[in-house]
């Protein structure tokens, strides 16, 4: 079952600057092959179900052994069965309605 | 490592009555042992962490044999290693500063 | 147009313990009539579009001033125009058919 | 008060190919002067909070005009009194952390 999953990470208790902690799930997310595409307010990943879910654990653990005690994630997660869908597509299908 | 998450499952492709299928996640939450509590937007778990996660894939894999073909999730998940925490807890933690 | 909301809000740079802050929204929602139901992952009203928007500003703001510098807000946020819905209609709708 | 929101709308009841809706709503928020960047699973904003709210409701009330009977919207919202923030710079700067 394949998901396209889009993640925000929120650590808590380590004061404002957030980036350094976004950074290190980015590279998690790379090495995971999820093709990370970083935007203002999360990130999106796609690919297996548990390669996502696998990462994203990773990611957790990772932020807490940085030191992070607290950390609340917000992910919206979608699946398909009617068709294969990508990132990419997504995007494109509303880019073209916008053309019209 | 101990989640506590607040899942919000919409089924797509099925009309507007969507709460035979949250039921079934119910099931699906209850027959793992999470103790879901329902709420209006959603239904909150808690448990470890592949649990939490093993349950909700088996939930996505549920309603798309149910015959839904498309579905978005919004999870709100935490995990914290300061201290032991629960979903009563913390909900207790904010009715005590409401009746100072 | 009604909305049912369903608002998690995350306070940052003032450490780990939210229930404070949260306990401060709950009363705003409170005082804007919007009858709060909290759990254990965020707080679910409902009212007016334009009565959850104002409370959910307000409540922005008076953490604001209360020092929180940054401030995450997730909001599920739900409008029909088929029916009148309710909060309470739609955790019955899930436990009759959880009863079958 | 300014915000930065991500802002995925659902519409439900209208099948399977949420694309028009997705670009009827990407409009109303460049007319708003939001400089929407779409991406993957929603699309992120920025501006004065009254104003990005205001699109959000206007975003709803198209739906339902052009025949959405229903429609589940999620948001993930911040403020910061800190300092002035904008989505660019949030980018910018995890990938000033990736780089090293």
């Amino acid at each position: 079952m394949k998901a396209i999953a889009d993640i925000s990470i929120i650590p808590l208790g380590v004061g404002l600057s957030l980036s350094p902690y976004v950074a290190a799930c980015e590279q998690v997310f790379r090495d995971a092959g999820l093709e990370p595409k970083l935007h203002a307010n999360g990130t999106n990943v796609e690919g297996d179900w548990d390669a996502v879910m696998e990462a994203l654990k990773t990611c957790h653990e990772e932020l807490h052994a940085m030191g992070v005690p607290r950390i609340a994630t917000n992910m919206r997660l979608g699946t398909r069965t009617d068709r294969d869908a990508s990132m990419e597509a997504k995007i494109e299908s509303v880019r073209e309605k916008m053309e019209l």
